[in-house]
């Protein structure tokens, strides 16, 4: 299930694709003709309830398809706004640094680092597909790109075990950890240069784990103004999905809504000879396979 | 005003400290009884709207001890538990690192950094005054106190002017910023040490701003085990209270009820010749002038 959080005519609500159709069932108008009213009002409030709420919502759109008019329940894309599937956290957003060796070698590293590095995006920098960007030229000279494989949190956890990892994952997304390289660096550590608003789009869809069986197995590309320039695979991640769950839960307590950005491949516009950087006016394109593409534009 | 947070028979309520007496107003309960259901659940809540909720507590305040049994809406503090002041942020806990040029020297570096240094702790970490904390023995040997003013934001601001920092304090309190200094450093980006479980005692009051009128004129005593450790000053911050909002609201929207911890001084257990770290059975205690005292033993 592709789940997206959309906002029309004022209202927030969210629901799955329509399959083979460019639209979504809207699961609060569902939920009202059917008297439920006490239905979780966003994705994040859902997704505390694991697979019920994924099965909850399939039973209210089998509803909508068998009731007299369908079409009522659903909004075609074009008629919606996009918002960021979970468009806020419980806690700061948690990244994985230098989770692709390719990645940590072109950012100067010797090597990929033997231990996990965590960092945080503030909340108040998640944005949606199809969101125009503020290039920041106000404060950095260097805003960059970053391709992440997002993990949804499903369930509260703490030292949850490697091997029970994806029991704690309610689904993926794509992220794109846009990062403010001068800031990022000479401030020490990471957390203001990776927090400015709006430099963490996060969508189009939160993809229910049992669509993405394997994690490790999808390709990244990122395309800027249709030059393709990070071309990654996560089976080249170094600190698998199960790792990094049990390595961040070792110490900190997941929440459901949390997530967790994976890293990024190589082909940073920081990695290039000479280094490119975002400037207003680019187009950011981020395909996952089995996900989608976020799109943002920058001005 | 000094207000607090607490339990009492299962129900989470706040309230200013009674003048000269050693309880609390329960604020819900005197709202209750004047039909002002609306009235802001919890601090965080009323905090964005600054002074106006402020009067408005002292105006219940005033209905309450006019009522005819005032005691009914006052609760002793042996008769309750202990809350942080406010147990849940927007964001993660925002924290200066080295903001006090002794700290920074114990801590091996030469001198202070030119730049603000910041990085966050999850509000997973949040705990209470008099709370029993974990000594996390099964994964650190390097538990560590830092003694800090904490701020907390009244109002939302993007790019605040220094000149105009003040009026997005709402308040102080103080906090335990405890850190595992072995995690902390071993994964390079501080935030995995610095977000263990309970690992931020807030509290025991936030005081309005209106009462601490120079935040950069407070003592700062640490104890441990009533061993005098940290015995510092904030006038001898080196990014203060004005500089500090300046620049994290240079690139982070700051929102009401953020945190903001200033830095320790010079004393930690990492700084002392041999180290010395937290273990089970330790008691720290923590004063901040015009605040009061944070307690917390550990296990």
């Amino acid at each position: 299930m592709k789940l997206l959080t959309f906002e029309k005519d004022g209202f927030e609500s969210y629901g799955p694709k329509v399959k083979r159709e460019e639209a979504v069932w809207d699961i609060l108008k569902i939920a009202v003709a059917h008297n439920k009213e006490d239905f979780p009002k966003t994705i994040r409030e859902g997704v505390a309830k694991g697979n019920e709420f994924v099965e909850a919502i399939r039973s209210l759109v089998e509803r909508a398809e068998k009731s007299d008019n369908p079409s009522e329940y659903k909004h075609a894309f074009n008629e919606i706004t996009w918002k960021a599937p979970i468009p806020k956290t419980a806690k700061n957003i948690m990244c994985v640094g230098k989770n692709y060796a390719d990645h940590a070698v072109e950012m100067g590293e010797g090597k990929a680092p033997e231990k996990i590095v965590i960092f945080t995006k503030a909340p108040t920098t998640i944005a949606a597909d199809e969101q125009t960007i503020s290039a920041h030229a106000d404060v950095t000279e260097e805003l960059d790109y970053e391709a992440e494989l997002a993990i949804v949190i499903g369930k509260r956890g703490h030292q949850i075990p490697r091997q029970l990892a994806y029991d704690y994952v309610f689904g993926y997304t794509i992220a794109n950890d846009i990062s403010a390289r001068d800031i990022q660096y000479s401030h020490q550590q990471y957390f203001l240069g990776k927090s400015l608003n709006e430099t963490c789009p996060l969508g189009p869809y939160v993809v229910t784990k049992d669509e993405i069986p394997n994690p490790h197995n999808l390709s990244v590309v990122t395309k800027v103004n249709d030059e393709i320039r990070q071309n990654g695979h996560t089976s080249n991640m170094i600190f698998k999905v199960e790792d990094i769950i049990a390595e961040i839960s070792r110490y900190v307590t997941l929440e459901p809504g949390d997530i967790i950005l994976t890293g990024t491949p190589a082909g940073v516009g920081k990695g290039m000879n000479p280094p490119q950087f975002l400037k207003a006016g680019d187009e950011v394109k981020i395909s996952i396979e089995d996900i989608g593409t976020l799109t943002n534009r920058f001005q």
